[in-house]
This record gives C-alpha cells, sequence and structure tokens, in this order.
C-alpha cells in the first residue's frame, strides 16, 4: 500500500501555528491522534513559522506528539540545524523533508540521514530552481541518488518528489510530473516517489476533486508515497482504491477492511 | 478531452430490453436527451437480446434515438448483419462495437466500416481467448491495426478496447491493463484506446469508487475515450479533472465551464 504522510501538523497552517505559539497541546495532540486513527504512517511536524524559536518550538511539538503517539515522524525544516535538534528528540524510524539537489544543503543533512539510519525526502530542485520537463525531473533525481549512494543511504530510503506545479498556469505540468514519476520508477525499481499533492489543482475550483484523480494518475505512473491530509476521506478512499486496482493490496483484504469500518464514504 | 460513448441504450438492461419488447419510444427518447445533456459524444445502442428479433429491434431503437437527438451512434452487436443494418439506419458518423483479433469475423465487418467511412472499436481478444499480460494485449492490438489497415481504415479510426478484468479474482489484472494501454500508446499515438470500465471492480464493494479511481489511472495511462454511464455525475466529474490535468483541456476551459454548469458536484 501507500505510505500516508499526514501534512496537518505544520505551522504553515495558522491554527498551527497559534497552537504552537500558546504551547497548545490539546491541539497538537488531537491532530496527532486524528492523523494517526485514519492512516497516516508518517506525521510531519513543521514548526518554522516564527523565525529565531524553531529549535525550541520543534522539540516542544514532537514531545507533545510523541506523548499522544508512536507514528514515526517527517521531520519538516528548512534549517538543517533544525533537522539536527528535530532528530534528537525523535524516537524510531524517521523521515526528513527535505533535502534537493543543491550539493550544499545534501551535504548538510545526508550525513545526519545515514548517522541515524533515516530515510530522507529527495526534491527535484536544484541552484537552477524548478524542472519544468519529465527529462529534467528524472535527471534531479538521479543527482539526488547519486549524492545519497556517496554517504552510504540506499534507494529505498530515499524519497523523491518530482514537485507537482499547477495546470491553471501551464496546461502541460501536470503530464511532465506524471510522466517524471514514470522515468524516475522505470530509472530505479527501489527508490520511493512522494508528492504533495494541492499544489497541482492551485488557482482552481474543486480542488480536492482535481487532487484525488491526479493521485490516482500519479500512482498508476509509480507513485507510492503522499503528503496529504488524511482527513480527507474522499482522498484516502482514492487512495485505498487504488491500493486494490493496482495489485499493491492482495486479494483486496486492505480494501475490504476499509469498507467494512465505513472508510469509503456511500455509494455514490 | 475524453470520448465519452454513453452505454445505457443496451438491451442487456432490463429496463432496456422491456421497452424495446413494448416499443415504449418515451423511454428510449429519455434516455437518448439524458445521456446527450450529460455529455455522451457517442450513443450506444444494442438490442440484441431477443434471438430472432435484434435486426427489426435494433432499426427501430436506431429511428427513435435519432428523432430525439443529433448524437452520433455507436452501434452494438454481435452479428455482422444486424451492424449492416444498423449502418443503414444510422446517419453521419458512426462507431461499430467491435471487430476482435479473429480473422473471420474482422473480414465480415471491416469491409462495412471501410465504404461507411466509419470508426470501429477493436477487442484485444482471438481464437484462445481473452488477454492475460500486458503484452499480450498490445501484440492484439496491432493484429487489429494491421487487419484494418488492410482494409484502408487507419489507426485514428480504430478505438482499440484492451479488455478489463476483474481485480477481484486476480490481483494483477489492473495493471496489466494499464500497462497494455500504455504499451499500445506507445506503439502508435493516433489509435484511440476505449474501455468499458465496469469488470474491474466485479465482485467488490464501493465499485463506482473503483471504476472512476481505475478511469484516472488509464487517462494517465494513454485512454483517450471510455464507455460509461454518462448519468454517472462522480465519474463524469472525474472525467472532466482528469482532462484538465493532463493538459488535454486547454486554459482548463471545459473544466471551468462544467463547474460554472454545477456538473462538478460539491466540495467535499
Amino acid at each position: 500500500m501507500i505510505t500516508i504522510v499526514g501534512e496537518r501538523l505544520n505551522s504553515t497552517r495558522r491554527g498551527v501555528a497559534a497552537a504552537i505559539a500558546a504551547r497548545d497541546a490539546e491541539f497538537v495532540r488531537a491532530e496527532a491522534l486524528k492523523q494517526t486513527a485514519a492512516g497516516a504512517d508518517f506525521l510531519d511536524v513543521n514548526a518554522a513559522a516564527r523565525v529565531g524559536q524553531e529549535i525550541e518550538d520543534l522539540r516542544w511539538m514532537i514531545g507533545v506528539v510523541q506523548e499522544a503517539v508512536e507514528t514515526p515522524l517527517c521531520i519538516d525544516s528548512p534549517s538543517p540545524q533544525a533537522i539536527a535538534a528535530g532528530l534528537q528528540a525523535a524516537r524510531g524510524e524517521v523521515l526528513i523533508n527535505s533535502i534537493t539537489a543543491e550539493r550544499e544543503r545534501a551535504e548538510q543533512i545526508l550525513p545526519l540521514v545515514r548517522e541515524r539510519g533515516a530515510r530522507v525526502v529527495g526534491l527535484t530542485m536544484s541552484e537552477a530552481g524548478m524542472p519544468r520537463g519529465a527529462g529534467e525531473r528524472r535527471d534531479l533525481a538521479l543527482t539526488i541518488l547519486d549524492a545519497a549512494a556517496r554517504f552510504e543511504i540506499s534507494a529505498d530510503r530515499v524519497y523523491i518528489d518530482a514537485l507537482v506545479r499547477p495546470v491553471s498556469t501551464e496546461s502541460g505540468q501536470g503530464r511532465e510530473f506524471l510522466e517524471g514519476v514514470r522515468a524516475i520508477r522505470e530509472a530505479s525499481s527501489e527508490v520511493h516517489l512522494i508528492c504533495g499533492l494541492s499544489n497541482v489543482s492551485f488557482g482552481l475550483p474543486r480542488r480536492s476533486l482535481l487532487n484525488r484523480t491526479f493521485l490516482a494518475m500519479a500512482m498508476a505512473m509509480g507513485l507510492d508515497a503522499a503528503i496529504v491530509d488524511p482527513l480527507d476521506r474522499a482522498l484516502m478512499a482514492t487512495l485505498r482504491a487504488g491500493g486494490a486496482l493496482l495489485g499493491a493490496d492482495e486479494f483486496c483484504l486492505g480494501y475490504l477492511g476499509a469498507h467494512r469500518e465505513g472508510l469509503l464514504g456511500e455509494e455514490a
């Protein structure tokens, strides 16, 4: 089945930023519990909103989440120092979000990933910016995998995010992303392919319809992980249907179990 | 955008068979109007239920439909004689449903297709039966395209149906179909790729969720036509979202228009 990274504990969301500032442990705990109950395999934790306080805020948030649930964390920060602090505070399996194909950042963070035996998200962007074409995405993914290999991090611990761009501003970007995912999957059967979906629908109505339709498409092309809101029931139903359709769910047992638990919604 | 063949006027549906037997023109007219209003590009007409009466029944149904709407017909019959009669009764653009890679059937029907300048659905099956693997599906598609070419029918008038099989009985069949679609698309950029979806979900709950998720996946792999119930609003919304996401819908204008007309449903 696809790996779900729950995206809700991110300080770019206003409620989360306020809860962090107020040290509202109940809010954070409830988000951790809800996402875990809905099927999150990792919980993203991002506390980068308050400049100068990120490390302290992140340590607090990690402490609260780990008191509430056993779900592994995805430590999400632009700062290598905050990532190092988060790794110290986090127990067990950890995903680091993120490196890019930029050499300096990769060389700061990959030693931490190796030392911990962690997993790492690699965004297909470089000093030259964001990719447009499928081929660029594949080349940047290979650059990231090469960098990881230099630090003895195997491809199966790397989660490539090929960076979705809005189709509203450039109608070919959905196809370029999908073909990029396919090309990366063809280059490595072991690497994980992850993405945040919501950029694809930026500027359009019915974003949740677009996001879940794109998720199904990306799964067909080789995506095996996603950074999503696990409380979006229609999205999660699409994801479970996708697992059954792609044979990732032997005898459709996961799908049938989700149906019995009422997680697939009503017939409509 | 994807080509929609409306599947509802099929005598395997009980209500349709009864309406044909009773010469209930109002029922047939209403189905034709509803499917056209919902966006059908072709209307499938199948009157094969009553043995010995098919030709008469089909002529009647075609007459009623053509009085009600201008939508082109998809003449659906196992019988070459009924297809010939249907072609005489139908006006304008016509799709014939179907031939296979079986030589005898193809050689009976392809001359009719050529003579009329019609389009034709080709099912990837042969004397040896239904395909299991992606490669078999591609090989059978190429056999059908070769047969069409012998009758001077170009690939862009052929709609290959790579035949979905249920994932409930064999979990790899979804993936084999999708890879088959991809392989056929890679072999010909001109051929159309069509399918009926509902077999994929046979024996499972929440079939409409599975069918529309599979539609999105198949569109990503190259499907550009589908035989569906155009009154299934969630399926049609997926299809319009898919068009916008794949850049088949320049500036997302079709998608935005569908939204304004309330065809994409509520945010949920």
